[in-house]
C-alpha cells in the first residue's frame, strides 16, 4: 500500500504543543506514514497553510490545530478559519480535519491542556481512518463520540 | 429509468444513527436505489465528504446528517458547515440536503431522538423527490411543512 | 424581442404560496414570459435550485421565495442561503432576486400573509424590470421603497 | 491617458439619492470620466450588479451605495452583501468601493442624510484615487480619516 | 537567494501608521527585500488590494494592516475582510498575514498605539519567516506567543 503523507499545521498562539501529540499518535497507529509540519502564528493562517501542504507537498490529508481565545473577535476568527478550511477541502479535493481548542472550555490551565491532548490524539486517529478507509468510522456512527471529553453515548 | 445512487453522510458526534433511518427510508420508496455511506467525526467534516461522494462516487444526490450542540461555537460551526454544503451544490452541480438536529431543540433525550428520526425520514423522501422530479414538491409549496415536527399548515 | 424565461423557487416550509402570486404578477406585466418553477424543502435549498434553473433551464432571471423562522438557527440559515444566492449571481453571471419573509415580522398570521403577498408581488416586478432594462429602476433610486410594507419615502 | 469608466450601483431602498452625489463628485474631480449607473432594490442585489458592470460594461472601478436598516436581519444582509462585493473584487480582478449608510447611525433624518452625503462624496473621491493611482492614498495612511464624519486624526 | 518582494496594505481609517513600522522592520531583518505599499480607505478594501499586489506585482507575501472600530458593524466588517483575505490565499496560492487592531482593545490612545506597534512589528517578522522558511516558526509552536501583548507562555 502507498505510504501516507500527512500534513500537520499548528500555531505559535497555542499554549499546548498539539502537533507533537498528533505526530506521535500518527506514528503509533500508522508507522510508515510521513508527516510534514508547518507552524503559523494563529488560526486565520491555518487555511492558507493547509492549502500549501496539499498543493506543494501533495499531502493525503491535513490536520490543523487551532487555539481560540474567549473574546468575540476570537470567535469571529474561528468562523473565518473554519470556513476557509472547508473551502480548501472543496477546492483542493482534500481531507482536512479542523481541530480547535477554545480557552473558555475550561477555567483552569490543567483541564484545558487535558482537553487539547485528548482532542488532538483522537482527531489524529480520525484523520488516518478517513484517509485510509472512508467506511471505517461507520461503526461509530451516532455513538455520541466526543474529542476532548469522554463520549456521551447514543440515545437509547 | 437510470438506477439512482444516493450519498449519505453522518457523524460519530451524533447521538442517533440517522443514516440507518435514511437508508431504510430510501430503500422503501425507491427500492432500486443504491446508497453509499460515509461517516465523519462532526458537522464541519460534512461538506468535504459530500464533495467526495459527488466527485468520486458520482452520486445523484447526497443527504448529510448533522448533530449540533447548544453552545455558540456549535452554532458557528453550523454556519460554516451549511455554507460549505451550499458551495458544494453550486461548484459540483449537485443536490445536497443538509439535515441538522440541534441539541437545544428538546430538553429530554427521548424527544430529541423522535425529532431526529422524523426529520431524517422526511428529508430522505425530500431528496429522492428532488432528484427524481424537480416538480414533485410543488403540490406542497407554501403548506408549512416541517421536518422533525408536525407541519404547521398554510396561513388561510 | 426575445421571450423571457423566469425561474421561480419556493419552499414547502413557507406558509404562503408566494410562487403563485409571483407567477400571476409576471404574467400580468410580461404576458409573453415563460416561468419555470421548482419547490424545495427550505431556504438552504434555494441556492442550489437557483443554480440549476440557470444552468439547466437557461433562465434569464430567478426569484427565490424564502420563509424564515424566528430562532437563531433560522437566522443563521438565512445568512448562508442569502450568501449562496449572491455566489450564484457571481459564478453563474445571473440575476437572482432573494425574497424572504421572516416569521417575526408580524405577531399575527393575517399580517404576515399580507407582508408576504406584497413583497412577492413587488419583487416579481423588480426582477422583470432588472432583466429587461438595467436602467429602469433608476427613477426610484433613493426613494425609500419597501417590499412587504408601504414605502417610507426619501429624506427631504 | 485612458478615459475612465466608473460603475455606480445604488438602491431603491435607500432614502437618499447617493448616486447623484457620487456622479457629480466624479465629474468634478475627473471630468473626462464616464459613469454607468444601475439601480437595484436593496443591498443584497449590489454584488450581482457590480459584477455585471465589470463583466459587461468593462468598468475600471465600481462604487456601490447601500442603505442598511437597524434590525438583525438588516445587519446579516449587510454581511452577505459586503462579502459578495469582496468576492467580486477577487474573482473579477476589480476595484469596488462598498459604501453603506446604517439607519441606526443617527436618530434624526437630517443627520442621517448629512452622513450619507459626506460618505458618498468622500468615497467617490477614494475610488477615483484608487483607480488612477494605487499609491495616492499613502499620504493619508494612519491619519484616522472617516467618511460620513469628520476625521478623528492619528494617535500622536 | 531570490530577493523577496513583500506587499504592504494599510488604511486611511487607521489611527497609527503601521505600514511605516512594518516596512522598517522588514528592512531590518531582510535588508535586500523590496516592499510595495498600497493604502486603501478601510478594512473591507484590504482583500482586493492584497489580491492586486499578488497578481500584478507578483509579491511573495503580503501583510495587511487593518484598524477595526468597536461597533457591531465594525466587527461584521472584520469578518468579511478576514474571510476575503483567506480566500485570496487559497485562490491566489499566496501567503497573507492579516493584522488587525481593534479600538476596544484599550481604553486609552497611548496603549492602543503600543498594541498596534508591537503587533505590526511582530507580524512583519512572522511574514518574513513564513515566506523564507515554512519550518522556521516550529520552534515557537504551542508557546503561547501574542502579538500586541507579551506572550502568555505554554501551559506547563
Amino acid at each position: 500500500m502507498k505510504k501516507l503523507k500527512i500534513g500537520v499545521v499548528d500555531t505559535t498562539f497555542s499554549r499546548v504543543d498539539m502537533a507533537k501529540i498528533v505526530i506521535r499518535e500518527i506514528k503509533k497507529i500508522e508507522p510508515s506514514a510521513e508527516t510534514v509540519r508547518i507552524t503559523v502564528p494563529g488560526i486565520k493562517d491555518l487555511p492558507g497553510a493547509a492549502h500549501r501542504l496539499i498543493k506543494s507537498e501533495n499531502c493525503d490529508g491535513v490536520i490543523t490545530l487551532g487555539w481560540v481565545g474567549k473574546n468575540l473577535v476570537d470567535k469571529l476568527s474561528y468562523v473565518v478559519s473554519s470556513l476557509g478550511l472547508i473551502m480548501v477541502q472543496i477546492i483542493d479535493d482534500s481531507i482536512v480535519i479542523d481541530v480547535t481548542v477554545h480557552e473558555d472550555e475550561a477555567t483552569d490551565d490543567k483541564t484545558l491542556k487535558k482537553i487539547a491532548e485528548d482532542r488532538a490524539k483522537k482527531h489524529a486517529r480520525n484523520l488516518i481512518y478517513m484517509v485510509k478507509d472512508p467506511r471505517y468510522l461507520e461503526k461509530y456512527a451516532g455513538k455520541g463520540l466526543r474529542q476532548g471529553y469522554p463520549g456521551v453515548g447514543p440515545i437509547e
